[in-house]
């Protein structure tokens, strides 16, 4: 893990941009830690640069709850080479979106399996890479999207204890059985007309998740109007579970 | 509106046993109130003395906002005469459930309809006796079940501003229509695994809501088993939209 920048944000949280082998990242610590801290992995759709302002804004909310927050890029996306399987499925998703028509389950799977196949394993070096940090400490929480990077972080992953899901994004069937052998404690965060995602599969999802404590908070509106009190309600889960 | 009873409970909320007419009730109050406070009602399936020791804990709650609640009985419940059509209801749906059959829609018609018939006129001559007090003031919000009666309160009732509904009773079909016509902020609590409930016609009373702003936060667990901090949450809410 190499950092290629840092700097103090006006609230005193400290940014520092990395690179992980090729994949950049961003790691985000409290202005004055005692000691290591918990961490919380910023899960979202891909394009560092374009989710820069709702990730900083997620990091300060975090840092305010004394945890660190670190997010990478996703394979395939911003400035990393395209993967061309993905980016082959993309292309038919969008232009099945924009004729109007049914999106087939198997257009999803050659979308989202192959992410969370090579997503998944990176995020693990980054924990490897994140604890050896002297302000870093555990325990970890995921939070966010690709909600089946999520899934299956959360099944194979023992370091990460609590997890705050967002439904929206599209969902293999698969992930039905993998969220069936999850069991830390879930906050699952669903826009209820999030216009890129299955309501009814969100709702299947949250069924079978095998976690005693699992809260489903639904709120009105498409996928980037989650209200403010929303985004408290998850930053209070990770206090809960992290702390 | 006749006070029969008053008491400080230990945490210095004031509680008021009264009469309205032959309707008893409870009013609590904090225990030091600067001038006239908003009120939550505090609706509950029927039985007061069953649900004293639940109500007073939401009670408290209420106070710890710096907010008055009050409850009364509902019809044919507890000490009150019993109503032959809804005692009637009552026995067939207990017969329905505990030789296992589903529970037909024409019952549950016959089991709320008329109970919400006569609670509403109730609740809203509670308001007017209540906002006669000199400790309560106004916005008004009502809190919990039966959601039936909260949802034709929230249409009919222009002094209650906000509900924090509680998913856990049986609703007739009726009652989609009338959820269209709530404009009102909601936080509706749906406990994921009610006994008493059908989630699907929660998940469409929420989906036919139809409030700008509507939230709902889903729960592992039975009818009772409503977690604290789901419960904070509710108190959340209200403090969002009575202060």
């Amino acid at each position: 893990m190499r950092f290629t920048s840092e700097q103090r944000l006006d609230d005193g949280v400290i940014e520092r941009q990395f690179f992980l082998g090729e994949i950049p990242g961003v790691l985000w610590t409290p202005g004055s830690p005692s000691g290591p801290v918990p961490l919380v992995l910023l899960g979202h759709p891909g394009g560092l640069h374009r989710m820069y302002p709702r990730l900083v804004s997620r990091a300060r909310g975090c840092a305010a709850s004394g945890f660190a927050s670190a997010t990478i890029e996703l394979p395939g996306s911003g400035d990393r080479p395209p993967v061309s399987t993905i980016q082959r499925a993309r292309a038919d998703l969008r232009r099945t979106l924009s004729a109007g028509e049914t999106v087939d389950p198997e257009l999803i799977d050659r979308l989202i399996l192959p992410l969370v196949e090579r997503a998944v394993p990176e995020w693990r070096a980054t924990i490897d890479a994140l604890l050896a940090h002297a302000e870093v400490g555990g325990p970890i929480g995921y939070s966010g999207g690709v909600i089946s990077i999520g899934i299956r972080l959360a099944i194979i992953e023992p370091r990460i204890v609590a997890a705050g899901l967002f439904a929206g994004s599209f969902v293999p069937r698969t992930m039905l059985d993998e969220a069936r052998r999850v069991t830390i404690p879930l906050h699952v965060l669903l826009q209820w007309d999030d216009e890129g995602n299955d309501r009814q599969m969100a709702l299947d999802l949250f069924d079978a998740f095998g976690s005693n404590e699992k809260t489903l908070h639904a709120n009105l509106g498409g996928h980037t109007g989650v209200p403010k009190f929303a985004g408290d309600d998850v930053a209070r889960f990770f206090a809960r579970h992290l702390k």
